[in-house]
């Protein structure tokens, strides 16, 4: 779907475990913020928004959740459960998630510190964003 | 100890859980490498090496496993079990990571991307290092 991929993240393994490396090109920004969402009941929705300018790269580091994005054409579901899969999420795309599997943990990638303006929380002004 | 400090991680928590957030002054360096250790085994061992120039953070996203520092004249070791807790690994401390917990998961940011002349690998030429 447009503005949404799913990216190989280089995995290094031995008998020590498996090492998931990001930098340089593996995704297309520079890394200005890095949050995760941890402790989350299995019941929680999060997202409900999507970004002017942002571009932000979602990983399941553990467990396992699901990414609901709409990008004003088309509509997809993606189940994340593998730390060496990435969803690059790029500007334009309405994102919701949920589905958190017990102890699962999103890491999230983000060109951008945090800025409101940046955010479109209402469902019909996202429609009016992408038909522009 | 010298070289390295427990950073406080900003936390948003509200009923759809916790919500780690690192961007801005929180860590001292811009972010160039995102790495992950996952499906470690509990006896796996890890590091035995320090940097020369590298700043890095380091939190346990998930489970638990304790860090061993040594800056040439003070050792120590730190327990991380804490999403909200990140361990500042400054340059020029040798460091070794184990005694991880079923189904952890160690983040690292680090302040460049890799490069094998930034590492000591050698203790004997770690210890000449860091008394220059």
């Amino acid at each position: 779907m447009r503005g949404v991929k799913i990216i190989d993240i280089p995995k290094i393994s031995d008998p020590r475990g498996h090492l998931g490396i990001i930098e340089g090109d593996v995704i297309p920004f520079q890394i200005k913020r890095v949050y995760y969402l941890y402790d989350v009941p299995s019941d929680a929705f999060r997202g409900g928004h999507a970004h002017k300018n942002l571009y932000q790269l979602l990983i399941a580091l553990s467990g396992s959740f699901e990414v609901h994005v709409k990008n004003g054409k088309e509509a997809e579901t993606i189940q994340l459960n593998k730390p060496n899969k990435g969803l690059l999420v790029e500007s334009g795309i309405w994102r919701e998630i949920d589905n958190f599997s017990s102890g699962s943990v999103c890491l999230v990638l983000a060109s951008n510190v945090f800025d409101e303006q940046d955010y479109i929380r209402d469902f019909d002004e996202f429609k009016l964003f992408v038909n522009c």
